[in-house]
């Protein structure tokens, strides 16, 4: 089954937008089966869209269309399409009645533009929108299937998984896909590459391997195409296996769950208690923990010490070795860490203090420069780390560097 | 001037790794006058290649193509393209003693690969690749231009700047193209939409508007494409400083600036300083300040109270009043703010608390209430929300909001 993508929008052709939603799209259709022939982007105008619509159809069975479905003048998916497939327009009751409940619930009133988003062709099943306003139409011919969503991301991705997937299994066999993820954090990609060489040269030649690389981790893909899904995944497990015996410190999921959701479940066995101090990484540590649901349940609160002064208020960190050795120092973020554990309460804390750049590194402290913390009932463990000349990957480093020394801890 | 760019990488087509190559040539190539027709990501084999090329030279007067010019076997841009120019292949010596240095200077000696590289079409330019040992390739047909890049992003970055752009500004005369973004904050996309109709029916032809929404904001884009610059940006800038008087408290940038960029140049301009205090928002605000480089001039850190303790222990919130109204609350918010305002002792504070979800809520609290504070040093203000039920966004949305509401304070 072959699926082409579509995104309209001159934000994407004129390099304002970074196109996310092709790349999220791709990998969710791709894991149930289907084969991504092409992903085109397009400008905003009818004759782009009917010209690579009618392309993409004679190809592919599925093109899904993201963009151009918003209330506004520049949106010309839903009027294009509706031409393209000869239907009336029309009211949909149910529809307005969640957009009135939408707007109404953000404090106000239904307008011509609301209204206006309510009418949709005819001849469409309508895809509920859960997070917005504009509805998905969903279209039928010569057993094809043409899909047009909203460009917003999450208001698509809610489409595609909760409507979307479920409706193209229910109409199409699809051959299975698995595609394994296991996280590794603590070894560069041409580190672990090496460590791991045997095991990959030895893997089946069902199963092929990639390397997805992003700040401090590195994400191993084992996808493998079939009937049986039972027999796939056996095959997958048992490299897995083989893998984890190889590296067992440096792997910290298998099953798609990032470092913060890890470092929940950790806790939450043991009926553990979790604090942060934060410096360099200012709150990005406590946004990976706290953007996992059920987080209150073992993280207290952060103080973010950006002033020294706040160092030494908050966290008890003595004056006088900040002057002495600098608040980028084993000795500052030590006391940091032990500091918010005792202040909060905790069994576990964190602890960052760097210099994240651009500015402010020394000959002794380079940009890039980053002490890290860990406290736990038994003392404290520290780690000075060397990273990049980038302030945002700095920050990306560094906080998961954090959670991957506390992670050990367990 | 029309421009297609093609992707060539099955790595592309399956979601496994995000095409940021084509987002970066697309602005790079828009800023010097070139209109981005489409963006096309295909499969590495020789029918998707040639009739992809064959559809963009018959509609586009550019084609940059990326990827597949490696020495492995599955790479196939290079003898394909060779075919449909009908050239000869011959070793070209500057590369191969561009290569042998290059792998010499890695400690590694030439082998059959990297030999294999010097080898290109008779029929085309030769691009330097500075950075790598793929050479680029530069053809030209009927006064139109083909260029194959390897995809590697620091190698292709390098070939652009330094060399295709060059030559294509050589050969061609370029037409200027403005697009300039104001940043909206406050508005939901059909509300705004509705406020400035007749600006927007008012614009010149010649400019071109867009809205472009995500959690909180709205971002508006005039494009204009033209022979004179500044007369394209006297007409632009006319019309934003209509809209500017049209909604002037809901507009934060005309420079392309986010929120926390915004908030720090406020805050720089008054010598003033900010302290936050986040529940809810698990240290996103933080994170969306010190992301800014120089943050630590202005901002001081904040408390993340997460559990109700820290409320009370560290931001002098009243036990009581959270017994009698629940943490997420006015009164609570208040003290927070101003807790962490005494606390930290700064001229501005932010507070947030509520409920991001997916549980937690209630008949009279459902998921995606929110209260937020901002204390100055005339007082308090605070305001109620009601997001959706999403906890990623909720927490975006919140800490836009926050940061949407200190602004106005100035």
């Amino acid at each position: 089954m072959k699926l082409d993508i579509i995104s309209i929008g001159d934000e994407l052709l004129i390099g304002q937008t970074l196109n996310t939603n092709v790349y999220w799209i791709s990998k969710e259709l791709n894991r149930i089966g289907f084969t991504i022939r092409q992903q085109i982007t397009i400008s905003d105008t009818e004759d782009a869209i009917l010209s690579t619509l009618e392309e993409s159809l004679s190809k592919s069975d599925v093109v899904l269309i993201t963009g151009g479905l918003g209330p506004t003048n520049d949106d010309l998916t839903m009027p294009v399409l509706n031409k393209y497939f000869g239907g009336k327009l029309v009211k949909d009751e149910k529809v307005y009645q969640h957009i009135e409940q939408l707007v109404t619930s953000r404090g106000f009133e239904m307008n011509e533009n609301n209204q206006k988003q309510a009418i949709v062709p005819d001849n469409c099943r309508v895809v509920h929108n859960a997070h917005g306003t504009a509805p998905g139409l969903w279209f039928e011919k010569d057993n094809k299937v043409i899909v047009a969503m909203p460009g917003v991301p999450y208001e698509m991705k809610a489409m595609v998984s909760d409507t979307i997937i479920p409706w193209l299994k229910e109409k199409y066999e699809l051959p299975e896909i698995i595609n394994q993820m296991v996280y590794t954090q603590g070894l560069p990609e041409s580190i672990l590459a090496e460590k791991i060489a045997d095991w990959e040269n030895n893997l089946p030649e069902t199963i092929k391997l990639a390397y997805l690389p992003s700040p401090g981790r590195v994400k191993l893909r084992l996808s493998s195409v079939g009937v049986d899904r039972n027999e796939l995944q056996d095959m997958i497990n048992t490299e897995i296996e083989k893998l984890t015996q190889l590296i067992p410190q440096f792997i910290y999921s298998e099953k798609n769950e990032d470092l913060g959701t890890v470092i929940g479940e950790l806790l939450k066995k043991q009926n553990a208690t979790l604090a942060t101090a934060e410096s360099c990484t200012g709150g990005y540590i406590a946004h990976l923990i706290t953007r996992v649901a059920g987080s209150s349940d073992y993280y207290k609160g952060s103080i973010i010490s950006y002033a020294n002064e706040i160092k030494i208020n908050e966290l008890s960190v003595d004056q006088e070795e900040i002057e002495q050795y600098g608040a980028v120092s084993q000795q500052v973020v030590e006391q940091m860490a032990k500091g918010v554990q005792q202040k909060m309460n905790t069994d576990y804390a964190i602890a960052t203090s760097g210099i994240a750049g651009p500015t402010g590194g020394t000959d002794q402290k380079p940009v890039g420069t980053v002490w890290i913390a860990i406290a736990t009932l038994n003392g404290v463990v520290s780690k000075k780390y060397l990273f990049g000349k980038q302030r945002d990957v700095n920050i990306e480093r560094a906080a998961i560097t954090a959670l991957g020394m506390l992670r050990k801890e367990f």
